[in-house]
Order: structure tokens, then sequence, then C-alpha cells
């Protein structure tokens, strides 16, 4: 067996779940992490502006490339980094973070090093992050090589980030080179048993509906739930996070599921529907519009990462990628009258001198995507205002709907221009309200650094408009921030770009325009202009739900 | 018994401390919380650009005021605060982390709210917190009043950091207005038994040298320990972390301690004493340069805030205040031969055309400060360049020297600034590397929108120059950083700047001048230029030793 160096092995097995870059920032405890990832001909070295931006660009890679990691560094990196790393695993992206810690003989000793508390704690911060984490490692002399298998099984399996600590003198310990990762799989007799009870179901079904949801792109089952769909030919819909894994034109797709505040018909055909299949849906409350679903979604079928619920009923081990192709070859053909389609969102109308109105922003963004864009949306206004919008085919829409933090779409957006930076058919495009963009702006000069090309464009509505809307006096001072003229932020940053401002229907048609040809070149960064309490009509609508005491909504 | 709601309860109870400005950020289950620092007519809500970044600024405005507090939401503005709540926690500083949550009966009926995970676990961000607080509380409708007064009472007792959850509902929940902190006091017999001790080993010694840190501050007994150390005539030097708390000028003070590396008069002394007695010393490696003290401390007389350990004989209830007080009524007079005072720091030679280097950085800040001045210091190279400096009558010098995060300062300074905003005699001075400014730089709209003027210096030496020194390649491409025009930076924000930039001594000298008039009426950011490579002296001697294999040193 021959023997590699312990980093040697974690970036090679890394690299072998397609991860070729890794982000972070350096620390004195994390060189010999780093340079394995330099070191290795296949991976890069990214460098970030924070750890917490490193987090969410790790996040966004993995949302695009199926994994992604960050390395920090002890205690100070590491802790920026956990609210990424919790939204990682509130929404099921795997991302390994990797961190570089003081030597065994330290820890052993307790020494009082930099980076830990005046009573030092060396498994502090490991403890803290088994809160929001699938599985923690902490590498020794004894247990480096069965500790990285065993976490990468787990962030495989479970689709959840994992973390693993090394010391730095375990670097370079000599490790056998065979990979001995436990991968998952269906347990045959549990996925005929689902198989067979899920076929009784769908039998005696008069008005079958799919429900998809963003778990399957994480795990893996976008081509097996395709051809269930389109073999089983049910009606389809998806939620908001899973808005773009289905074709808009694909002729059983009827539409995105908003609950009651938009594309009525769709409402009214998953809810008197007597069976709903959801497929890894997430059933949290922004994502469900406030739990508007008049039925039980165990009491049909519920697939599921590695379980399926039938009536009520779970079979554990059951990939979904295997359940779904199982059904697609055996699911029972029906009839359907399918309702009539009704896009609130119909061809963006003339520009006018008007102010810009959330009215046109969105029509207009509508019309500006093109096939094939990876759109990163922000949580707050702008997520209300991209929910109705038709995508062009093969566009994806990324958005973090079930952990909601603010600031998470810029670096992510990096994170997801790096994924692609090989692959200029895709345009990233990036918009966010310019309350969420201070928190992260900084990597923008990180986009810039890369030579990255996406389409950032700032909503400037003057404070945190969601806010406004739900706290009691919309104009309270904490609803304000500080003062940007954002489109100058980019012009402190080295690197080549094109900024712009719109205030008005002609001033943003216009930038768009304009973008389209400059995006090949270089970034985009467009500041638009709209009124504090400016709202787009589906955050209108929903808001009022949430006003009269219902479920959160924002 | 009057009643009060719960939330004006504790914002009532954070004045007493003397928090009259809270920082923080605004999010859908924090409402009521931040509305009731609006309410209290003496407390002020303070909005930052993010949590990080509030947390810091918390921190910042604890070392100045003794207490400070931070209000976030729940899961994702938590979590971003966390590296900086450890800061606080290691080198205790006294911080209330609020943080609004869901409501009661959404925790117990495990709904799946935005800012959770698929699987909603309401306490898992209250777990990871218990591991870098001293205390945590999660307010429910039977123990609020109880657990506020428990946890705050643990932030005066042990002067570290406390973590709050409110949920929604239990914000307005009416309870009893009488305040029930436990505030430890001294065991009457274990402080005559220390004091007895002390007197013992005192008596004996033959060359006692006090060894002055910063827990002294922290622990509020600044006057006590001044009156030991004047009255007792022994002779006093000050760890790093410490600097400024015994004045320069003061005719038994030796100098700042800095290992062997400088001021080697004071090294030899404090080594070749008999006694050595450390007050609130915090004995890390880099606070220690390399532990590099010839003496075990726990042999003479440590004096920590709620202990004293003599001998090696630990007394506990024993308050550093009334050890303190005691031992100055009693301490035995001694005969001293001072050692010559070595400052490598003379006056600031006359500047010439050449480049901008360390040797002439540090010299010329020296000249720059003056009395009452409130001085951050980064992590990194700056931190060196200013562990010499002589600091005026009245200035502090505040570093992180322990817990050691990049991008503390900035924030840092801006609470510091909110803390003295009515005391228009003090100055604050950042001065910071660029590489650290970076993580956090946005902070600086925060500054200019609450209209303070500090005195900003960004020094730009093109990357991590503490990490190119300490890493095998200094050119290794992970010690670049994105490339800034820093001087741009304050001109995105609104609010009144003077900005400069200064790449020789005769520049710098010159912006230094004109900084002394500026400063009065607005914030000055200056931007200066050295090399990759240069290093202050101290870094230089420090870092031979750290690459020959001794404890790390950065």
């Amino acid at each position: 067996m021959t023997k590699i160096k312990t980093v040697d092995y974690l970036v090679q097995e890394l690299l072998k779940l397609g991860i070729t870059d890794v982000f972070g920032l350096p620390g004195d405890y994390n060189f010999d992490i780093i340079e394995a990832v330099e070191r290795n001909n296949e991976t890069n070295w990214v460098g970030c502006t924070n750890e917490l931006n490193a987090g969410y660009a790790a996040d966004g890679y993995a949302r695009i490339k199926g994994y992604g990691a960050l390395i920090t560094t002890y205690g100070v990196g590491e802790l920026s980094a956990m609210n990424a790393i919790a939204g990682s695993y509130a929404e099921s992206v795997p991302v390994v973070h990797i961190v570089g810690v003081p030597k065994t003989k330290d820890i052993k000793n307790n020494t009082l090093l930099h980076h830990n508390f005046a009573s030092p704690d060396y498994y502090a911060f490991e403890r803290a992050f088994s809160n929001v984490t699938a599985a923690t490692a902490y590498l020794d002399e004894t247990n480096a090589k069965e500790e990285i298998d065993r976490v990468l099984g787990v962030l495989i399996n479970e689709k959840k980030p994992v973390y693993i600590a090394i010391p730095i003198d375990i670097c370079s310990l000599e490790i056998e080179n065979n990979s001995e990762i436990n991968v998952q799989k269906s347990d045959e007799d549990n996925l005929n048993a689902a198989l067979e009870h899920a076929l009784d179901v769908l039998n005696k079904a008069k008005q079958p509906v799919i429900m998809a949801d963003i778990l399957i792109e994480r795990f893996g089952a976008l081509k097996e739930a395709r051809s269930f769909i389109e073999r089983s030919g049910y009606p389809v819909t998806t939620l908001l996070m899973g808005k773009g894994l289905i074709d808009f034109n694909y002729e059983n797709f009827i539409g995105t599921y908003v609950g009651k505040f938009d594309n009525y018909n769709t409402y009214e055909y998953v809810n008197k529907s007597d069976c709903v299949i959801t497929v890894g849906a997430i059933l949290s409350d922004l994502n469900t519009f406030g739990f508007d679903l008049k039925f039980n979604p165990s009491d049909f079928i519920q697939i599921y990462g590695a379980y399926t619920v039938i009536e009520n009923h779970r079979y554990d081990n059951v990939l979904m990628a295997d359940i779904l192709e199982k059904l697609s070859q055996n699911c029972p053909q029906k009839e359907f009258n399918l309702p009539e389609r009704v896009y609130s969102f119909g061809k963006s109308k003339n520009p006018e001198s008007k102010k810009l109105q959330s009215s046109y922003i969105y029509l207009r963004m509508q019309e500006f995507l093109r096939e094939n864009d990876v759109i990163f949306s922000e949580t707050g206004i702008v997520k209300f205002g991209m929910a109705p919008v038709r995508l062009p085919q093969g566009a994806n829409l990324y958005n973090q709907v079930l952990w909601g933090s603010i600031g998470w779409a810029t670096p992510a957006a990096f994170g997801a221009g790096i994924a692609l930076r090989n692959n200029p058919e895709k345009r990233v495009v990036l918009i966010t309200g310019e309350g969420s963009h201070q928190l992260t702006a900084q990597e923008i000069s990180s986009i810039m650094r890369y030579n990255l090309k996406p389409v950032i464009i700032v909503l400037n509505n003057h404070g945190y408009t969601i806010e406004r809307v739900l706290s009691k006096d919309p104009m309270d001072a904490f609803n304000d921030i500080a003062i940007w003229n954002y489109s100058k932020l980019p012009h402190v940053f080295k690197g080549d770009v094109w900024t712009a401002q719109a205030s008005t229907e002609f001033e943003f048609d216009e930038v768009l325009k304009q973008a389209e040809d400059k995006q090949k070149t270089k970034m985009c960064y467009i500041e638009i202009f709209a009124d504090k309490m400016d709202l787009p009509e589906l955050a209108q609508r929903t808001i009022k739900n949430r006003l009269a005491g219902k479920p959160a909504i924002a």
C-alpha cells in the first residue's frame, strides 16, 4: 500500500468529489493545509476577504458543483464562518470545513496559545460546530485516515457540512492511500416495499401531482426526477427553493407554488389533488408561503434523500434516485385536465420615464435573463420580486429561503463564479438589496481579483425594506442603514468593472441592454433605486397575511 | 411590587451597568428587544453593518465602559457574531449577547420557521454558544426574571460574555421589577488567609516586582492596583496587553515586558526577582513573547479576578480589588536598585524623503500620540510596531493579543468611539494592517454615520506580511490579497472624512501634522505604504525565535 501525507490524502479525496477550488483565509495554524491544495495540480486555492464570506462562497460553489470546501484557522477563523456552515447545514449543501489547529503536543499539554481561551479548551470550537454540522472530526496520530473517510462518508450520504480539525503536525503524517469511504446504498427490501406501497397509492389516485423541490438537486437525483416526471406525465409544480428545476416550458409544468398569493390555479390544483408526491421538499414557513397547504404531505408520498414516507409510514435506506428510477419505470399512467397556466408575469412593458418600481424591475429582469443563467437572489424583498419570474431554459435560481441569512448572496455568487469560470456560456447574475449587500460587500473585490464577470444588481431602497414592513413603525431608525454610494464601491478595488445607476424605467432598460454587452468582458455592477416602501406585489399580499397574525413569511 | 416588561427590565439592568448604547442589527425575531432599547430614554440603538462587526463593536465599547451589549436575530445573526463573542470570552470582556428567537409556541411545536434547520432544533445555537460564553439563558414564561438575574450575575462576577435568548412573546411578559443579581463578595477568611500568606512571602522577598496586566482593568481594580503599586513602591512592569495601565513616567515603572527581545534590563530584573507578583496577567504565548519567563508564576503570587494563587496554593473567592486594597495597606517596604530604563524608542528622527519603513512609522506614531488617546492596535505586524511605543499620560493601548482575530480592531474602534462620543478630550486612534482591515472594513461607514472622529491609519504592505514571514514561502500566493485603493473607500460612504496617503517619511510626517487639526471636525483616514517584507525590529527578533522552533509568536 502506498503512503501519502494526511493533507494530500484529504485534498485528493475532495478532488474526487469534484472540488477543484478551495476557499478560505490563511492563518499560522493552517499553512500546511493550504499548501497541499496548491501542491495538487488539479486544485486551486481561492483567497477570500473574510471567513464568513469564504463559507458563503463554498456554499455557492457547492450549489453548482455538488460539493465545496473551505479552510480556516483555529478559533478566530473557523467561528467567523459558522453562520455560513449552519446555512449549508439547514439547506443541505455539502461543504467540508477544514480547520488548521495547533500541534498535538500543545493540545495535550493544554498550552495557552493564541486563538484560545485564557483557560485553554482545545475542543470548544469543535463542540460548537457539532451543533451545525452532520459530523466533526479532530485528527490525531491514530485516527487521521479513518476519521477523514468517516466524515466524508457522512458528507456524501447526508449532503450536509462536515468539520475536520487538523493539528499542524498531523498534516504531514503519512497514512495509507486507500480510500474506504462508506457510500450508502438503498436497502433492496425497503426500496421494493416502498415502491409497492407507492404504486398502490398511485393506482388509487385520480389526480396525482408532483411537488418538486431543491433537495432533488442536492441529492444528485435530477436525471431520475425528470425521468419520473416525464414518464409518468403527472402534472408538476415546484416550491420556491426548487424554482428552475423544471423547465418552464415543459408541457405538464403548472407553475411555481406560492400559496394562495399568486398563480391561483396551481394553488387550487395542488390542494384538490388526492395524491401529492413531494420530492426533496423543504416545507418551511417561507418556502410554503406560510404553510399554505391544505393537506398533510405525509398522508401521501414524500421522497427524501435517503428515505421515503408513504401514508405516514417511513421507509429508511431508500435513496431518492433509486425510488424515482423505480417509479419512472412502473408508475401508472393517468388522464389529466391541467389547470390553465396563468402567469402574472407577462412580457415586460415598454419603459417610461417614471421612477423605477418593483412593478417594472422584475418584469424587466425576466426579459434580461437568458438560457443557462445562474441567478443568485438575496433574502428580503428581491426574493418576492424574483419568485414569479419565468426562467429561460436551463436557467437556475439560487436562493436561501429556509436559512435566510442576509449577505449570503454576494459571496455565494462569487463561489458560483469560481465554479463556472471555465463555462463562459453560463452567466452569473446576482440580485441583492443594498441592506443585505452591506454585510458582505467586500467580496466584490474577490470577484474582480479572480476576473469573474457576473452581472450584479444592487437594489438601493434606503434601508431594510422588508423589516420596515414587518416592524411596528416602518420609519423606526433601526431600519435605516449607513448610506453608501454603491456604484462607487467597485472602483475602490483593482480589476475591470463597468458600473451604472438607474432611477427610472428608461434608465434601467438602458443599463440592462448595455450590461448584456459589457458582461462579455468584465463584471457589471448596477445600482438601482426604489422607494423605501416599494414592494413587489407578491410581497404585499403575503405580508398582509403575516400582519394578520399568520405564520412568518419573511 | 411593580411589574415591568421583560425587555424593559433587561434594558434597565444593562443601563445600571453603564450600558447606554447597544449594538446590533434588526431581524424579524428581535424587533421588540430593539424597541425596548429605543423606548428607554437613556439607552441608544447603534445599528452596525453586520453582526460580527456589531460583536466587535460591543467588545470595544466594553473595554472602555466596563460592559457592552449587542442584539442579533435568531440563527443567522447570532452565529455571525460568535467569533467576536469568543474573543470577548478569551480576553474577559463582559458583553451581553441578546438574541431574538421565535415565539414560545413555535418552539414547543418545533415549527419549521426560517433561520432554522430543516429538522428544527431550537436550542442548537444556544448549545453552540455555551462553548464560548460563561452562561446562557433561554427565557420562557416561567424563568425570565430569574434567568436574567442569574446570567447578569455571571457577567458581573466573571467578566465574561453571557448569552440570552428571548422568544418574541416573552419580550412583553410582565415580571417583577426587583433586581436580585447575586454579586460576588470576597470570603473574609480566605481573603485574610491569602493576605497573611502573601505578606509572609513578601516579607522574605528581597526583590519583589509587580507584573501588571489587562485583567486589572477588566475587573475594575485599577484604583486598588495603583494604590498597591504606589504604596508598596515595588518596581512594576506590564505585559503587552496591559500596556498603558501604568503611566510611563511613574518613577518605579521599569517598562513593558517583551521577553528578551527588547528592553533587556527589564527582562533581567524580572527574571532575577525572588518574588514576581502578577496581577491580572494573561500568560499566553504572545503576551509573554514565547513564554519567555524564567520562573513559574504560581511559585510566587498570582492575583486574579476572583482568586489568588500564592506558592501554588489557591485561595478562592478572593476578589482582586479586595486583596490589592489589603496589600496596599499592609505590604512591607523594600529598598530597590531600579534597572536603568533603556527605551529603544527615543524621539522621532527628522523625516527624510525616503520610502516609509517600520523604523520610522512607529517612532513617528509615538510622537503623534497625545494624552488620553485611546489607541486600538490590530493583530499582525502593527502589534509589534506599537509594543515599544511610549504612551503619553492617560493614553491606553487596546489590542487583542490572546485571541488575535484579524479584523477586530476596526469595529472595536467604532465601539470605543461610541463609548466616548461625549468625551471629546479622548481621541480614538486606530492602526491596522490592510490585510486585517479588509475583513471588517464596511464598519468605516458606521463610524461616519455616527459622526465619530477617529484617526485611522491603514498600513498597506500588500498582503498578509506576518504570514509571509511565518509561512515557508513568503511570496506564496495565499499571502496575497485583493488589491484595494483604501483611501478611496471612505468616499463611498456618506459623511465627512479627510483622507490621505503617505509613501515617504516626509509625507507621513506631513499627513500626521494635518490630521491633528482635521481630526477636530471629522474622521481622518490615512493609507500608508510599506514594503511587503518590511518588519518592525521587535517582529524581526521574535520571529527569528519562532522559526527556530520556539513557541508561536504570531
